[in-house]
């Protein structure tokens, strides 16, 4: 019995609960992007938790008309499009206007010049800030009842606890179960690594 | 009739919702400290929306281990105590490990170097990251249901809603109403100027 209250609790835990992972800024490059700028493909230098993905050993510069970024991550594999993802403190220092986005959405947002060890390239548009999200595979979101595209809240019980309103919910069996936010985000909880979050249906 | 419904729906608005503000890095000196950093007290500059407070025409730079903070802004009128009141985001760049507090509560907070114009000063404590909270004259109080030290979420319908949880109510004769935050919690939330709150009861 005790067993079989115990096995109950972890799953209606498992269902109510998620890790949450804060993601510092970071670059996509295409294929050719990459060599442009260092001269070779990107390497992976370590897995991130999301399948197949994986920060790479190449380093950029980002710079804007009011400041630059130095030795910002590049996250591979290479993409079909290039794109810059920062934090609306990072768009203050740089002296950009990005728009709040899902990864991928860059239609009509700034550009910005990017510089390599090998060469600099412009990307005319690809500067946005993530909007926040939850990456669940098919049976993790049928498990907690949640859809792709469904709008979540998510609260953590943080040392400066909140409600995360506006969570979007995406659903791939590539994916690995995360709420991913930015650092701003993270510092206005106090997020820490390893911090979970609770799900409420919007 | 109508205007009886929009007198009410007025008087309701005024208990549901209250400004926000977004509080920049900041910080608070003696009369004996004023001086020893720029030679002179401080001189009002512009007033804050707190009655009596003021930004004053002195700056100062922060110096912590790893880093410093140009043009730091120093508020008026002094206090007993200094205080240096920064963001998370702000204390990764210098270095240091600063509690969240309420302002005045700096028993066991870092110290911090401050450079002025005419001189620097060791504070051995008193650098806090600044508990979000609620500013309430006691009659606004009153109206609200609110108490001084209560606990209340307050909802921002801003472009990456959110519910802060933990806003800590403050209730004195001297305050004007507001709910202050930080620049990582303005950032988090795609706060603007100008936007309310929602206050829940907790």
């Amino acid at each position: 019995m005790e067993e079989q209250l115990s096995m109950l609790a972890a799953e209606i835990a498992g269902r109510l609960f998620i890790e949450v992972e804060a993601s510092g800024r970071h670059v996509h490059v295409t294929e050719q992007q990459a060599v442009a700028l260092f001269g070779q493909r990107l390497t992976p230098l370590r897995p991130l938790s999301q399948p197949g993905q994986f920060v790479s050993g190449q380093r950029v510069e980002i710079i804007g008309p009011k400041g630059k970024l130095s030795n910002v991550a590049v996250l591979g594999p290479e993409r079909k499009e290039g794109q810059v993802e920062i934090s609306l403190t990072d768009a203050v220092a740089l002296g950009v206007s990005p728009p709040i986005r899902l990864s991928g959405k860059t239609e009509g947002s700034p550009g910005i010049l990017l510089r390599g060890p090998k060469g600099e390239i412009f990307l005319d548009h690809g500067v946005i800030v993530a909007r926040r999200h939850m990456h669940l595979p098919p049976h993790e979101a049928q498990l907690r009842g949640l859809k792709d595209r469904q709008i979540v809240q998510v609260k953590l019980f943080t040392s400066r606890s909140l409600v995360f309103d506006d969570v979007v919910v995406r659903v791939d069996p590539s994916f690995a179960p995360r709420v991913h936010i930015d650092f701003d985000e993270a510092n206005a909880c106090g997020f820490k690594k390893g911090d979970y979050g609770m799900i409420i249906h919007g």
